[in-house]
């Protein structure tokens, strides 16, 4: 399989680079009959576009998304949809000093290795933009999921650079613009106004929950639910790290507090009194909330001049210009969302493709 | 694709319970001509058995591997390899009275939702057993990367519970039955001795490295070599996190700081000044040593009685009588090593597959 | 996608070689639930063995199939099912005097030239007896399918050599051992004697048909049903053409003749008034039945001298000895059968996957 | 994976209706560092373009493709390519009495049950224009191929209904409008005017034949390279038959007459005698000319009136209006030349990434 496509049966395929022509994406499997526009999935788009406070790159784009195909009088016909967002902004010229220099930390030197040659525009194809069309596709799997199971997705950070954000509420997520989980962001506005002086950049840890999830979701190896999730995560743009509800702190536990202990519930089903598990036993999902935590490190341009190399092998200094995020993980919150809503999205049909029904989640631990 | 096949190129399909007649796994993709016996294999698989010592569950397993097919006169034809390896010890009895019970923590409820049905007999599908086939087939895979690049893999466990382990050197791992980086591992053998005492278990991390990995293995998105390795990994029993190079310290890391400085080196390629990306940039390996850290949880399977319920909604006790390993972590350093190497393996093949040639691995820091 | 897998979500993985230690397969994503035990397969495994009658291979082989995982007492449990069939009786002598030399028309000198080396005892891994995991494999399609929808499989030879068989009714088949569909076959008989007699071989047509097919199989492009039947019967050994309906037949027709018309039926359903596009349009099951020709050219290894070369690029003498059918098309009919299955197994699992339901098939045209 | 993609390392994914905003194709896993551009695509475009005779659909289309990414500086840099083509001429109102109808032959009716609804413009994804992407996408395929191995691909009709057309030269072949390898097509001319005249449509069968293949593209089983061929071509639109080398003749052949007798070649290699099975045996390459036979169906819609049925269950008389082809096969040969292109073009990629290396085409029978 093409190693650009996510997913099995709803399977993403992404194209595009930052300064070329355009960027996009063709899902392919979608069930037929759900209600969909573009309004749909420009509401996920827009909370992921930058230029919309001062702490994330000022690139401006409309990014607007448009259906090319796959949808008819308003509703999924189950052929392939195409989504393409033109590349409105292409300020080249800001990156030509850096055509031939490989920044530290960036793919530059690995493109180059690896291809031979690389599109030095903007990153190219390993620019932070790429994951817009995986954010559009996110949003059919978001709508479908709510729809079915009422199934729906958070994220927000938890830690920016050496700050750690305590968790106040999913509610205040959306009224600041860092996809912070708290009423009062102002230390994490000053840490973020220090940092850009600096001309620096700093990592972040984000953390999302799916809830109403159906049970059963997963295989016993290799495609896992949580190898997926993993998988689907650490693919993404500066993650160099994935746990799933405890994660690395349940190496350090005894398995007498691990174990999440099954209780019957009234309504004849299960309750569980924990989830330390992260809503996932033996690859498969218990119909708990999926709990996934991701690390980001820090944005690797940067207006700070560093040593480094260029492609014949001279000492170069590099230095970044142009726009970027201080904190890419700022921006992060959407993107974790629709990954995570991809393979939910994903192991929902195979499930039924294989089993014939979707067993339905259940009340997480209150 | 089916969900128990690990890799695109150099396929692993993997079959069988922990107590029916036989576990193994088919092997699709290998290349052709590489001198091939079941000694390379079996060597590999002695390393993860069970047994070995008073620390892991003591069911004899001989787990004699034999090649069925894809071998002729000593050497791979590139036809399917099929491994087999007979379950020769099935004392089913020890499992019987959990077979409608769901222990808390383990895959019993999950199958049971997914399925509609399981297989009980020493966890069925969802046994570490089913490792012993990954670790076979990653013993090919590690064959043919020494012998086409000079690969080598190591790991270790580097915490067992709340107890950390230094590094001291590789060297070590393999003298203690506990895969230690350490010379002296008494104080893990008291902290063994302690916990199987109280009937509990616990959870461990370990590090794994691959060392002389070629260049530019991996894609843009999607299967990136590092999302390909969370996969792989997280795919594996009782792992709750994965994380490369750093990992989730990068998240309090500034930009000056991560970013691993290229530098121009005697030979005429490139030297890093570090490696906080462990061997990936932008999902394409650098060539420097891949670096991994794995978080285990605790096995669910305790000697300490459980509140939990059965398959009809009673609440009922569980205890997990039989042989357990009090730490899972202890056992899987072998096994994290096949998966790494079955990733980097099956991303050497398509680098060639679509670029025609794989770079060279370069050296690492010193 | 490995190369020896078939299927995407009933994913039949093949392995082995003629006389190896043993053949088999992987079936992965089955549905779980369903009865399933040795004999179910064994029935299919029969029906196909060599050495059933004089005028096929005289090689005897016990051909028993082991279920080695996927089953719990006596149902399928969603897990992958390991099939095993020894290989008993192995006279590679037989065949040690061309081990060097390319065999006109077999696989000998292109799977030397593919992989350097070849395996040619038996003809290694393009021997026909590797069919039999396809027809196991098979047999389970085909159970489940007759469980859910009624869909049953017929196949039956149409042509031995110049020799035109007419179809008198599918109650034939399985009386004579040449899968006929006719009371009398003693014409095919002396055919069969004279060309034996002679030492040559010779080709076949065969017709295959299932019968109560779910409507609304297949995908728009490129995965049609059509396509993936044409791609399963083209893959198995000796076959040179597949046509679906009237087939090459079409070319000639007007569309005014050609188009099935459809109807109301008194159900309230669609009735087709013909079925010249056997049962699919547009790459998707109509519900009607889907009606499948294939054509085998004659078996390569003969007891006619011919000319050669070896691989070391020296003219040679070719004579094959040893057991070989003189013409595999007699043999063939369960493949054919088993092959259309895994298709439609395939296929009605894909579509409950996207959709959610399986239309019914619709009653053929009377 | 998803069904609407063709290949596994050189995968072209096709989106879009015929009346929708746009058509197109991802194309993940090219090589780097070719050439292209967008005449290089356009000059096979072009060939397949309707409107350009009389005896074709008269619907113009400019079908301008225009490269959205996977391209920098005229190279391909090794990401995904995607193609599109707008639909500038959508006269959607030709179609509106037949939205609720089912046109005998047509797909109308399967999408209908498949998926609940259906997009009816034009055919929808039904419709013959969806072959503009794999022609597209099979340009690249043909030009890297060239460069490589100096493969080349030809394609012509060789029966139009039931006049055959003797083969003279693949030089006539772009001399007349109609694919035909005739110097003088005035025969067909009048066959088509006639056939025009009826409001009738016609079948068709194409020979196809790629030239200096390597040797040694193919699986063993399943995904054999005439298997693949088989898959590529039944799934285009109405084709009801595919062949190889000698196809359906074969059935007739005795083995001593069907073999293609190997001798060693002047330079060090093998020469065949002939060429029966069509440049593949045992599923592999023989760096032969690879023969492909396809059979068309006659186009379904057509200017006759029909007995039918609607959604509804009623009875109900179809014509069909607007712009079709009287012979759907007139204009499939560049259609048919680009499917065989990604189905060898695949089996290289894989094979370079399993062998390491494409062993070279032999010379033709001469």
């Amino acid at each position: 399989m093409s190693g650009n496509t996510l997913g099995t049966l709803f399977a993403v395929t992404n194209f595009g680079e930052s300064h070329g022509p355009a960027i996009g994406c063709v899902i392919d499997g979608c069930p037929p009959g759900m209600m969909l526009c573009e309004a749909d999935i420009q509401f996920n788009l827009d909370r992921r576009r930058p230029g919309s406070n001062s702490f994330v790159t000022q690139r401006q784009e409309a990014d607007r998304v448009e259906i090319l195909s796959g949808v008819y009088e308003g509703r999924t016909t189950g052929a392939p949809m195409a989504l393409l967002i033109r590349n409105a902004d292409q300020r080249s010229a800001d990156y030509g000093d850096i055509a031939q220099s490989f920044r530290p930390g960036h793919a530059d030197y690995t493109y180059w290795r690896k291809y031979g040659l690389r599109d030095p525009r903007g990153g190219g194809r390993a620019s932070a933009r790429l994951t817009a069309p995986t954010v559009a596709a996110g949003a059919i799997a978001k709508k479908w999921l709510r729809e079915q199971f009422g199934t729906v997705f958070h994220a927000c950070v938890t830690q920016v650079g050496d700050l750690r954000l305590g968790f106040e509420g999913w509610e205040y997520v959306e009224r600041n613009p860092f996809f912070a989980p708290q009423a009062d962001v102002s230390a994490l506005e000053s840490y973020m106004t220090a940092l850009r002086k600096t001309g620096d950049s700093c990592g972040a840890r984000l953390r999302a929950v799916a809830q109403c999830v159906p049970a059963g979701l997963g295989e016993p190896l290799y495609d896992r639910l949580d190898a997926d999730i993993a998988h689907a995560l650490m693919g993404l743009n500066a993650v160099k790290g994935v746990e799933i509800g405890d994660g690395f702190a349940s190496a350090a536990h005894l398995g007498s507090q691990h174990g999440d202990l099954l209780q019957p519930a009234l309504d004849g089903g299960v309750a569980f009194a924990s989830n330390h598990d992260g809503g996932v036993l033996g690859g498969i999902s218990t119909g708990q909330d999926i709990e996934v935590g991701v690390a980001f490190k820090p944005t690797s341009s940067i207006l700070i001049a560093r040593p480094s190399m260029d492609e014949r092998g001279n000492a170069v200094e590099v230095v970044t210009k142009g726009r970027h995020d201080p904190c890419v993980g700022l921006r992060a919150a959407p993107i974790v969302e629709a990954l995570l809503a991809l393979v939910v999205m994903d192991h929902a049909l195979r499930q039924r493709g294989q089993c014939g029904q979707v067993p339905g989640p259940i009340p997480a631990w209150s």
